[in-house]
């Protein structure tokens, strides 16, 4: 009966480690209901912050300061990880496409129109350091980080920025920046890579107070009564490309960090 | 020795159920090696698709005429899934706030304009047996469906019908639809809860042939001209909302499927 004894220990122990087995099977079950649960709630919540990108995105909002707290880190991993990137490469493309499509008159009048912040320029490195557009604009730290003149350029931009100058158009560079940053701007630009343009309009004594739609569209109606087509326009805000004067075709480039009326 | 035959039976028969349920955790592990690289390509065939919808909604692409195959699943589970409506209550709840915001003359001249399909009506029940934007449009096929009269309302945009109404809004609708669809139209638009707008204009014999962005801007130029305010205007075609008397604000409503110059 000792062999019997022991049998049945083994057996019992088996059953044991068996049910344990079975256990870690049924034990996480409440894990796995629960796990969708979460899921879901990730789920809602990443759906919530595409939603509010999308609404930025297409113009859809009133003016905005600072990016909802609880899409921090959408916003942060959209960023820093491979989306960002992969959007700006497609704009870039396609604006290519564009470019290559059209019949330059030989008169030299085909203007691309480029913005230059987080359009050929990346303020990443600043804004990694202010939680990627959520803490409110701070316009005396951020012209410390303009006069450092170390913004890099976005790579697939300055591309495009090469093809089209290529091809035969006229570059016009304009940005909201100030006409006293214009030495440390043109010195950036061209660490960075840019060359040749044929024009930057910086916002002159005259145009501070005006919105970025109206201060644009007065310097594009400029450039139309000069004889100027504006063929392409490339930038990162939709005060950048609406207005009057509207390019042939317009490139919006992604950015869910801050909004310039 | 029966009962020890029985014993070691049951043993090694719980042995065995012990054993598959290890197996059960042992074998996937080679499964769940793989799963990261899966998942590494599934998320970037995923972002090729979102880069591709940043593109049509930001208005980037040259006319197109089917959605991407590649994106076909993330079409069809964006719109089935939750994201459609959500993106849509966003849009909705957005121009509701703006609406709310305007003081409004006491002349009636106050407009909001929404665009028909897809904006207030939903042809969903047509596109699904359509691929969702896979298949070439087809013009002989969709006026079947629009005969039937039977596209039920995008339930955010009647709220925000509704809404504008109540306001004291005088509601255009500004559609692309023939002007032989007329009486389909306001009666699926009746049946869909839409009542009292001030005007449907529809595509007369001699805007065939125009782009919806000449169209519905030469409508728009006579709503000014006549001394309308266009306040607000709703589509989810970046035709509804381009060209010459834009509103003041504009609303685009997502639309992956279909493109309109």
């Amino acid at each position: 009966m000792r062999i019997l004894r022991i049998f049945v220990f083994l057996m019992l122990l088996t059953v044991a480690i068996g049910s344990e087995n079975l256990n870690s099977h049924v034990f996480p079950r409440p894990l796995i209901i629960e796990y969708p649960e979460n899921n879901e709630n990730q789920l809602k919540d990443a759906l919530k912050c595409t939603s509010w990108r999308f609404a930025v995105e297409t113009n859809n909002l009133s003016p905005w300061k600072t990016i909802p707290e609880e899409c921090a880190d959408y916003v942060r991993e959209y960023i820093v990880g491979p989306g960002y990137k992969m959007d700006i490469d497609r704009v870039s493309n396609e604006a290519g496409e564009y470019a290559k499509s059209v019949d330059l008159g030989d008169d030299g009048k085909d203007v691309w129109v480029f913005d230059v912040d987080e359009t050929l320029l990346s303020n990443l490195p600043y804004y990694s350091d202010h939680g990627y557009g959520l803490e409110v604009f701070e316009s005396v730290e951020f012209d410390k980080w303009v006069e450092k003149g170390m913004a890099p350029a976005l790579g697939s931009s300055l591309k495009l920025y090469q093809e089209v100058l290529h091809l035969g158009f006229k570059v016009f560079l304009l940005t909201g920046r100030s006409e006293r940053h214009r030495s440390v701007t043109v010195e950036n630009l061209m660490n960075a890579g840019f060359h040749n343009w044929h024009k930057l309009v910086l916002r002159g004594s005259d145009d501070h107070g005006k919105t970025a739609t109206t201060f644009k569209s007065e310097r594009r109606n400029e450039m139309v009564e000069e004889g100027f087509r504006i063929v392409g326009n490339s930038g990162d805000q939709w005060s950048d490309l609406l207005g009057s004067s509207m390019s042939n075709r317009s490139f919006k480039l992604p950015n869910p960090i801050y909004y310039i009326p």
